[in-house]
């Protein structure tokens, strides 16, 4: 199961390990820029006086980050000067302060001290947090740019989801569109990738979709084209909402009147602590909330299903995506995202 | 000690107390609308599988909530619908759709919430938010408007604290900074409680009050006189903060621009799930953050202090106001807020 040894760094009161990890995907994965079969990760676990947290960095490559980068910024961390992990807001900006970007390695650590405080508070971190996790929507299940064939035999699979998110952006979006309703006609939202450029063809596109039943567009265009996305926004008979355009808490006052909503992600945001505050800033600022993921293990998707009580949209199936999981935690049932009562992000080793 | 008997009131798994309290203040206390030397409160108890949080409602007179308002709430309070006080979400939002206003008395049911969720989890709520306690402000302490001698009697009793509060907004404000300038030049701050009418006056009196060392103005004109205390806040050469003009979450996007920051205090604002969202609210926004309060207990005040770690000026002088402390908490020393390290807000009955 391990392709690699732990790492292991002993910082005072503190331990920190971690090994790279490569998830390897059910199907090939394509949107509208590249296709890929695998999702490298960096596994992590924070110790402290013998309870352990888990922890994840996912790394779409389009991202930039790496199992190197992350393992070299993993390298840096000293918490030696910290006496207990409940000074957690000084721990976690300590960390964001050593370097720029790295936000999934940052996501590292932050979750794996999530955990390990849920641990010794002995509770659940969306409890800790005061959630219902009954209020979680049910997820999306994402489809793939695909042949036809090959959309209908994913769509067959994906009967338990109530939502189905599509990979639009390339020319074949109507086709795929139009392949999924043949088969099913469950809500659909759709994930542009930035693959459209022209505001007015957008807007077209926007009524075409919303008339088979697609209830919001993720990202229609490039993030740079703030007006023509504010102008579609304006426009649009469905919501827009930001991924691309949307990394971290600082990004989110500047989106209001761009977008619809954000799409939140735990590696985009270096972890469960600045999600959480951007879940509630966006929902103070009037803006709808989508929480996504990356392919991931059950470990960074129970981490980011911790906060899913405060979403709009729940886009959490990296782990279904994957065939390697390492870890039992959120499960889906009928496409409803149910969390296990057990504390910290609540996974256990397979 | 106890003026009045509990009211108790079983809801299912919870059991919710509460009583009339009159607190009595060491000295009379004048501010530019009203004297007064007692200040009504109600304290709480929320009772669950056998541990109890501790909570409070202060109701200064102009604000427009009475032992007999906040009563009549409390008593169309029903959690039997909840299982468990971690749905805290849901919990005090049922709590605030009950009724308009009634902030203070949303404040007491939050407050004894908070502490019986730190009770359940044995952490300090400070510790739970991730907070540390070094990084409270020293606390500012009030002077009220009075005339020169029992001003300087009021500074030479203050001179543990590092900044002093001067209640401005009468014909005497400058007598009152002369004065208290010819005992102690430690920083002040202005609190102007809308008692400034003219922005150019306004202006020059900032100009003024920065030559003698104060470092804020909080509401130094009406809030209804948003475009007025807007052109102040760009031109002051200090920085302005909303007192009466903020009250709760919602507000705050709509200060940005009129003020350099916020005073969030539990009574207005319906507790600490809130005024912690205000606070990260406001720092998102790049708001100043001040934490204030009413005359009341070490109850309230040790709860406010739970997330004093996040402010930026801390104004927890409460309890030191009165003379009939029910409960040991918070305590000052050398101006320094020192929190005790126990579960919930802290605090025990003297």
């Amino acid at each position: 199961m391990d392709q690699q040894e732990w790492v292991s760094k002993k910082m005072g009161k503190f331990t920190l390990r971690f090994k790279p990890y490569t998830l390897t995907l059910r199907h090939v994965f394509t949107v509208a820029s590249f296709s890929r079969s695998t999702t490298p990760v960096v596994l992590t676990e924070l110790e402290y006086e013998g309870v352990v947290g888990y922890g994840e960095a996912s790394m779409p490559p389009y991202l930039g980050e790496s199992q190197e980068s992350v393992m070299a910024f993993l390298n840096k961390i000293d918490l030696s000067s910290f006496d207990s992990p409940f000074q957690t807001e000084e721990i976690l900006h300590a960390v964001d302060a050593l370097d720029a970007k790295n936000t999934a390695a940052k996501a590292a650590l932050d979750i794996a001290l999530h955990d390990l405080l849920g641990k010794l508070m002995n509770q659940p971190f969306y409890k800790i947090w005061g959630l219902n996790q009954e209020l979680i929507p049910a997820t999306s299940y994402t489809i793939g740019i695909d042949t036809e064939d090959m959309i209908r035999k994913k769509v067959q699979e994906a009967e338990q989801f109530k939502i189905l998110k599509v990979k639009l952006g390339l020319d074949t979006d109507k086709m795929i569109i139009e392949t999924i309703r043949s088969v099913t006609d469950v809500p659909l939202c759709a994930d542009v990738n930035q693959g459209w450029k022209n505001k007015e063809e957008a807007l077209e596109m926007a009524h075409w979709l919303k008339e088979r039943n697609v209830v919001f567009l993720e990202q229609p265009m490039p993030k740079e084209m703030i007006d023509e996305n504010a102008w579609l926004t304006e426009h649009s008979p469905i919501p827009t909402i930001a991924d691309e355009g949307c990394q971290r808490l600082v990004d989110v006052p500047g989106l209001q009147g761009v977008y619809t909503g954000i799409n939140i992600k735990l590696m985009k945001c270096t972890g469960m602590r600045e999600a959480k505050q951007m879940a509630e800033l966006a929902r103070a600022l009037n803006l709808k909330v989508m929480l996504g993921c990356m392919t991931e293990t059950s470990c960074a998707i129970s981490a980011a299903a911790q906060l899913a009580p405060l979403v709009d949209w729940a886009d959490l199936d990296g782990a279904l995506l994957i065939d390697n999981d390492l870890y039992d935690g959120m499960r889906v049932e009928n496409g409803k995202c149910i969390l296990p009562d057990r504390p910290g992000i609540g996974i256990n080793l397979k």
